[in-house]
């Protein structure tokens, strides 16, 4: 019989830093949208870095979900972590989360130009497993 | 050196025929959030099955986004497809989105009832792709 259970903070967080791609949501003028970014973590701050366009025109000082997930449909075992928070221009600004997130080395494996840093800065952290349990 | 192209919609959606897993954002009291669900799809049209929760509660007539993704850290490759489009709860409609929707057979993996349909009808559809090209 297959179980779920909700994951502590802590074991989200343990997941976050094991991985290094995860999907930011934002909002474009009322229509979400979203985007896959390598990041890196500084504790519980997310950091990666971008080029000029929707998600720097549009993440900072708004709210956003991040997401990071991993699935195995032959086992039927999966787990997901969510974020919601607020981003944050890191570029330039000296305020604590903006040095964290440029203390880390988010690799972006996608090309170009990524010249920006942003930070997200939660306000929640859930997340979710899955997989066989006792019968 | 690393090249990206835009994907055709007709690309995007052989790449969507062929997974069963995405991810929906959508926008709960001004905060994005980002759920995985396993999908099938009809034409242009993506399906899925829910529980009562904040997929229902919040994603019916309102706008959405839905993502696919595969990156090979290792290779320096990869995609990512988003459909930006308004959700319909197909669970009892019956307009032409809500039957495209319940004539398709999508196998949540995760636990738990799913007795509600909910359909995503498109307004755009865009994909990147990127990995090593010539010199």
């Amino acid at each position: 019989m297959t179980q779920l259970a909700e994951l502590p903070e802590a074991e989200c967080l343990q997941l976050l830093e094991r991985r290094n791609l995860g999907r930011i949501a934002l909002v474009v003028d009322g229509q979400p949208r979203i985007f896959p970014v390598n990041y890196s973590m500084n504790g519980r701050i997310i950091a990666f870095r971008t080029g000029a366009g929707d998600i720097l025109a549009h993440a900072p000082d708004s709210k956003v979900a991040f997401e990071i997930d991993d699935f195995d449909a032959s086992r039927g075992t999966g787990w997901s972590v969510m974020i919601e928070g607020i981003a944050r221009d890191a570029t330039e600004s000296f305020d604590d989360v903006s040095w964290a997130a440029r203390g880390t080395a988010p690799e972006p494996v996608a090309p170009g130009s990524k010249p920006f840093w942003v930070a997200i800065e939660p306000s929640r952290i859930t997340g979710r497993r899955f997989g066989p349990g006792p019968a």
